[in-house]
């Protein structure tokens, strides 16, 4: 065995990887499976019918039940809570427990709760304290009770670009094939008129158009990326933040100016969240409706753009 | 002479019309120019530089000050009172008079208020005691003090369709060259999205879009026609009327669902007003701006649609 | 002829009671009648079709058009203007002029507008420069453009019983056959309840309820009586003006407190108007419906109420 | 010993019943007392003065400390925490401990947090991560932090009746004992109008009526059954919850059309919940209010309906 | 006689002044005073109690009832309608009637109606078609049924001055002993906070305080000048306009910043207006309150002016 | 040894102070210091770099994770959960470690969260299940999750003085050198007035003013004391909670009248919290600003309160 139990720990499952230590007064049960290099600390407690990836850190007082799943990289904060069952009685067991899936990289905050049968998305990061009700998406940060998400990972949500909102500056875009567009606007007493010309104007000439309104503000629109349509989001009326990601970097802007176009080119990645009550956003595409022109599935989302570099698309 | 003044009225002037009466008390003075068929009632008082077309009704208790000039056909109601200075003060004069203009067929309702330099547009109807500060448009009609628009002469506004209401069915165009297009529309507990792709869903390929927004509700935009370009106006926020002329027969749509879109053909009179507080207009237009496009003018549109229906355009 | 006319007036009429004066540059058109003791004063115009009851006074710029109608004791004041055809257009006549009645004893204050086909109540008073757009009931006072009811005559309706109020008490009746009744209330964290006992808090048992709501604040509910009916009014929302009347007397209350009960005996002349925007009144009566126990006609509600005084009910 | 004790577990209590497991790293103190079949889980702490029930499942990671009291077939969610000082300081003991009271049936969800004192009803469903910081009503389902009912086990309160409400027509009853009435309604211009007379239209001739209004939208008003008196409850404005239960099977209805009346006869426990900022609640009661004819505990009213039941009332 | 009657005019009075004229169809009764210089057009009617200053206009359609009384250099437009009973019933007369002053140099717009016994302020101007139903204030201008102010003559108050609010930059004072201050401002995540230190940072050391609050926004609150007390205005919360006047010229500040303090050096008529629903006025006044510093009455501060120039103070 | 370990407790550490208690299935690490008198629960856990005082209670299930400072008398609630790592992810380490500073009395409520890097003042409660993101005051009381702060220890902020309210007397004070003055008010139909004669009106002579406004309602402003400088408090919109507190005994008013000063003499630590969002503070103190005047710190309060005491001040 090139595993390590603490001899006030007890496993008794034999699927451990190399490289990982179980401490005091931690109990794994048979058929467990646990990867190589993990982490599994003081008074952890892990079911039969779990799986846990490669290093995997799972804090004290954390319990893995029949259903868990952790993917590699997953980090366990202290005393986070999993279910299995979304409405136990005492002695009355659901045919099935629910399942729980960590996503690669993602981490779990202290004391967090989560649901039975919820998904966390890559790299995601849930709050301390948070309980988390619904699935979380890829690199989402999500925090309270019940859990919402308040950014995303990396895109400088969290940090208004002051300088250029002083300045009435649009910011500049840090993602390849993103860009902000100001639109012509024409403000009077009579009200407030913006405008654009397809062909001159735009960056494609758009031959669809749809709009989003009534969003809960907490929910997320969006999340997906076109193969080869273009895009552009303007929010006419209220605020949305839109999180634009190539697959390498990710930047996310708030659109709360009705004379501002957000263009994103084919293959990047757009979520749109944070609606105010009053947001409608109005999107001009380059193409009809076409389902196949869809990923809806992040994971696919960066094979594709993986492949593309590698291919010199 | 053809023209009765009663014997105990006072016309100084020469310049009266066949068949016009002149009623007791009136007085009107030398140089003053009234048309034809005119009836002047009692204690009514015109000025010298004042012109009155044919047919024209003035009731007692008026007066018609230097620079008032009242097309055929205009009604003027008892103790109607007009203005020529914006800000008089007793001995002091503005060098020239404001001049107010009432158009043909238009109607001024008992005891209302004209400012000066005002124009009241043909066919327009003001209602009794309102305080006309602005201009009125074209077969308006407009109440109140300050006057604001409530409707437009025989286009159903104050009538709305109810049948189609309740049936939740859109109201039938009366008017060629207009029609009411509901749009594919998706609501689920995300929120709602309303679609449309240019070539299959919408009578013309738009090349122009513009919104139209922060209108102050008592405020008109639109009144003018285009010689070539179609339009799609969808609201898709808050509600505003949409007046439609093709210059022989009028109506009025309340736009107030994001699904709905109003097809306008060329050589349509399209007037939007009442729009809401948070109203948000998106508009498609079939061609890029093109100035020379618009009729602005009304009467240069009445004009223009009987040409084209003469030569069977 | 027992009536004067100034010797720079004009009357055609024959039908002029005695006593009445007409006065300079005043205009009496033929087959106007008008009663006894009557003032008409300078530049007034008076058209064939008019009837004007005894001792009505009619102030200077006024005309009276065909279809007016005014009872005795009319106040008319300077400039105050009355229409006969809703939509006028010049040398258009509609088929019947509308008629404009004014009831005994109301008055109409200088430089109002009264809209055609409007009946003024019997002693109502419209305010100085009111547009009147809908029928005065009778004893309100209205006001504004359009003219809104502002009061009732008599009814002390303007002048809140302020020492009561700072008291905490609620104001004594001075309309027998109406009473105040303070309801059990109980207030604790969890809310508030008011309740009733039907047989020992209650004056009447009543075998009927209904709610009012969802009243535009300026409408008036009510103004009527019942013969045998009793009623207890309870604004368990918002606030409504409640006037009482016997006949003799006339009260106003202020209903906005939702354990506050307004105990109307029958033969008690109701009305109830200025309904803040989320007013709830809820009404127990003590007979189930029956149409002919309302009197809905106020010279009625006076005639009957004189009688049962006369036969001592 | 009829029990089983994990060999890493530590029990030194000996009243511990049949059936029951203790697990690893558990520890249970002397004097505790633990009913038969109970599943005691890895990391679990009992102290002394506490009593649990049959069929009670505690999973890892719980304390029960002194005062808590668990009764038959309750599930205690893993981290769950209890506590029993209010005020806690290091070394500051109280007098005497809170006592926190489960009742039989009832789960606490995973993680949540159970303040001192609190008693927790009949089958109540503690949600996930919440923090009770109040009673917990029989059935109730609570969430959040604070804890708020956000529905009853068993009433459908989470799913409305879509179908029903599309068609506009009331939903049926399930409850024996219950119905929806539908009140006559007038609306008009003037505003709205419902109303009903006793006689006729009620399904009992009120003798009382009480209005409930100005309840923080959280809170519970009534829980309690009539042995004798029927209650209608019509809604007059805003929205409120009403849940439903004959001792058998439960409903929940949204009321919030003030044309629509519940019926509940006799010896139906009847709650509200879920009032909207601005509703008003009005019963009629077909009685006068007698203290006598109330039934405020749960357990009573589960008791008189089987008796009833038993003896063919 | 040096004045002019129209032969179809009626002049009964002896008591007109030289250069007056009197048109057709006026009719100005024994008693009647009218000044020098005046212009009293076609259908005018004076009654006998009634004081007119020289160079004055009455426009056609007017009457003057007992009791009211025009400065000089008044301007009354066509169909102004005065008042002078306020509750008017026919044949009942009050015991005196309610006298209506017009200031010196005031201007009433055409058509306008004004309530009995009120006073318009010197050069006041009351706009077209307004109904006034409280006094005016000198120099204050006033439109609207009923009629609120809009504005101050000459103050510049409806020009914003869009430079200097786009520059960011506080509008320089046109008038000697008056300046806006830019107050310390520090804002931060936790709020934001205002200060001054008294020796330092204001141009006087105040002895007292007072803030202005729950003004009805078409109120007036100030119009007064002081002796030798200086002040300092800052809007703490929501925005007022201040006009300032040091007797020769007038200047009108919006005040809706809380770092911004208007100076008013003594000798300067301060007028507040246009309160916002929420707006908190802080005052700071360098003398404790003194009832003889202060100066109410509009003209005895011209005169005190006057005075001061002319003594060189 | 002076301390006990359970037999199936594991302390590494040889740092632990006489009398202390580590029970069973707890794990203390080399390194750990723990002072005297402690009680270290079942399953507690310990890590190396962590340092706790005297008297200190922690409950089952608590990590002490590195970078815990936990002073004299802390109480840790059961499943307490402390952080040391913002943004963890697995295998990634921060270069040093954030520390959780907990002061002398504080507690720590059950299964509450403690974000890393935060303070908890001197006798701070936290509130069961609450999640700590920001440091919390001394004697604060905070809640809910996230944390806000809902009262101050011992201050009767919880408690509102309801017989004064009632009476509408303020109510006394229990603090020396602190008391709720009343300004002179004057309310009429123009609005309202507050108004102070500095020498007069107030205990002591103002030199500086300024405004507190647009604080987030759950922030905290003020908290300190001054050694010299007066100040007096008025809430001159919405309302604000204020604590004093003079080293010995603590007291929390309602400040929601305009027209009530709380004058706070020097040594006095005030608090504001619970803003209103439209609250204005005004602020008027004794000195002109000088950064040396202010204690900022609680402790350094107590400790020049507490020398000032014994010296006699």
């Amino acid at each position: 065995m090139n595993h390590f139990v603490h001899d006030k720990g007890l496993c008794e499952s034999t699927d451990i990887g190399a490289g990982t230590r179980i401490w005091a007064f931690a109990h794994v049960l048979p058929g467990a499976r646990i990867g190589a290099d993990c982490n599994v600390c003081d008074n952890v407690y892990v079911e039969n019918d779990v799986v846990v990836g490669d290093r995997v850190t799972i804090k004290c007082g954390v319990q893995l039940w029949d259903g868990v799943r952790l993917a590699d990289d997953v980090f366990v904060g202290p005393n986070v809570t999993f279910t299995n069952d979304p409405f136990p009685r005492s002695k009355a067991y659901p045919e099935k427990f629910a399942q729980t899936v960590v996503g690669p990289g993602a981490s779990l905050g202290a004391n967090c709760t989560i649901l039975p049968g919820v998904t966390i998305g890559r790299r995601a990061m849930v709050g301390a304290g948070a309980v988390v009700t619904k699935d979380v998406p890829p690199n989402a940060i999500v925090v309270g009770n019940p859990a919402r998400i308040v950014g995303y990972v990396d895109a400088g949500g969290g940090e208004p670009d002051t300088e250029s909102a002083v300045a009435g500056v649009l910011p500049a875009s840090r993602v390849p094939g993103v860009e902000l567009l100001e639109l012509t606007r024409a403000d009077d007493l009579r009200g407030s008129l913006v405008a654009a010309n397809f062909e001159q104007d735009l960056p494609f000439v758009p031959r669809r158009f749809f709009t989003v309104f009534g969003v809960p503000s907490t929910d997320v629109r969006g999340a997906h990326a076109h193969r080869k349509c273009h895009q552009m989001l303007v929010c006419v009326q209220g605020s949305v933040n839109a999180v634009v990601d190539d697959g390498r970097s990710r930047q996310e802007f708030v659109l709360d100016r009705p004379d501002v176009g957000l263009h994103m080119a084919p293959m990047i990645w757009g979520t749109q969240y944070r609606y105010s009550a009053d947001a409608v956003l109005l999107v001009l595409a380059s193409d009809p409706y076409d389902a196949d022109d869809y990923i809806r599935d992040h994971d696919t989302f960066l094979a594709e753009t993986a492949h593309r570099e590698r291919v010199g698309a």
